[in-house]
């Protein structure tokens, strides 16, 4: 088994229940990591890291299978929320960390713009209906956070609303874990040197221009009231249920460490172990061997 | 670009309007691959292939995207069917060919026995319900066939009711065609003694231990009367619509080769691009430059 230093980053990343000054937070940075600890070592790492998080992942996945139903092992499921500005590499961490993962056990939704019909609707709707199954791994690429981000900073709704919601969302997120989802929830926190950067290059390739967005550069004016938004958030729901992080994600290496790291140490928190078989192993065995040498049927190799 | 085989492989696999004698197909073939293409050479083949099959699936993504509602092109997906008994490898499969994509375009549905709601209504409810959304690649292990095999071989409903289903999954893979998803159908071809061996190496690992399920056994008495059920649906389903693939599975590095082929070749064959820029390129370089050096606010790098 590869160890982890999890524990250790949870603690250096975690936004405190009196939130984080971000302005302090320098996204160039890569708390926990040595001088020697560069890029190369970081991939290796992760991709070590990676092996170790499916292997996680599939232990959660054979627990909520054969645990009695109603038992909490039977609803256990863990949700990452991803969160950070336009470029600062929701996607890619999505390709990479959650990528190492099976698809089988994972559920993946983006949220964009809210469609006609979400919008009728509370704002929580939306996302509960993606939530991971049992012994899955859901993954939200931006969520409800967005409604006290963009609806905040562009006064979608009246401030009376998106004030409230703060304490909505740690509300539902209580009793999600209550029924047995563990969530992580990470902020990818980029400068806006390295958005223009990104951005830069997104233009110079023509493979990447459908990305191109002009509501891109909109949000990008606003860049000071999103980070006092972002602050807001991490303040008032950075729960012990629920915690947030705050990933430095200049450096792309770095970020997908750290969100690895995150992931795994809380998948290793649930104590998860390869179920015991249901059936009847010597048993089962010895029906294998009767019928081990049925040799002439159709279709034989 | 990478330059697979896919298209001569899907000629060579492909099971015709008339089926296919399964018995006659050697599960341990490796149909395409001269004596020198061995493991190595697939691996390394498909971890090249897999790139190229990430890239198509973002221009899928990215086309549907952009398209204009209501053209071809918005409504276009893709969706992979696994078929095989069990230990065939439709798991690995999903892990190690779909495992090479972007986990936001995909959607993955393993299908169990149905449940109690599921057994209400009718056979294809619950697979309509997984489609993949345009855009995305979707992937069934194990799927509405199984209402064609199982439900046949223990003869779950009688039999002018499934002899009656070949038709109606005709009738419907065309329908969802005419709507945009193409269709790759492909059953594992496993041989009973490399089942054997499969099963074995399970029990004796106790982490895969919880995999084992005395209706494994119970199936494998049937072995006959599943490979003639497999036999007649190749042989009634695999039309030029959505045509059935049958891949030698007994060894699984040629199975993983193989089904990235075919599924690089189909995705090859809807002519992907990247989309244009749907912003002006000009434009949108002008405003990012005149907003490249706001600097002061919080939260900088």
């Amino acid at each position: 088994m590869i160890e982890g230093m999890g524990a250790d980053l949870r603690r250096l990343l975690r936004a405190g229940p009196g939130g984080v000054e971000l302005a302090a937070v320098d996204p160039r940075s890569r708390p926990g990591l040595t001088a020697e600890q560069g890029k190369q070592w970081a991939r290796e790492r992760r991709s070590e890291l990676g092996r170790e998080l499916a292997r996680q992942q599939e232990m959660l996945f054979a627990s909520a299978k054969t645990a009695a139903p109603g038992s909490a092992a039977a609803r256990r499921r863990v949700l990452l929320v991803l969160q950070g500005m336009d470029c600062s590499g929701k996607g890619g961490t999505v390709r990479r960390v959650v990528g190492a993962m099976n698809p089988i056990g994972l559920r993946v939704t983006a949220f964009g713009p809210p469609t006609e019909q979400e919008r009728e609707r509370h704002f929580l709707w939306r996302v509960a209906r993606a939530l991971p199954s049992a012994g899955q791994v859901g993954v939200f690429d931006r969520s409800h956070y967005e409604d006290v981000l963009i609806a905040r900073v562009r006064q979608l709704v009246p401030e009376s609303v998106w004030r409230g919601r703060y304490d909505e969302i740690n509300q539902w997120e209580s009793e999600l874990v209550a029924g047995g989802v563990t969530i992580v929830k990470v902020m990818l926190h980029l400068s806006y040197r390295e958005q223009t950067e990104r951005l830069a290059a997104r233009l110079a390739n023509p493979a990447k221009h459908w990305k191109l967005d002009p509501s891109d550069l909109d949000e990008r004016t606003r860049w000071g009231d999103y980070q006092e938004a972002y602050a807001e958030l991490l303040a008032r729901c950075s729960t012990d249920a629920a915690p947030w992080y705050v990933v430095p994600a200049d450096r792309k290496w770095y970020r997908d460490w750290a969100v690895t790291e995150l992931l795994l140490a809380t998948c290793r928190d649930l104590g998860l172990r390869y179920p015991p078989a249901t059936v009847d192993v010597a048993e089962f065995q010895r029906r294998l061997a009767a019928t081990a040498q049925w040799g002439t049927g159709p279709g034989k190799g």
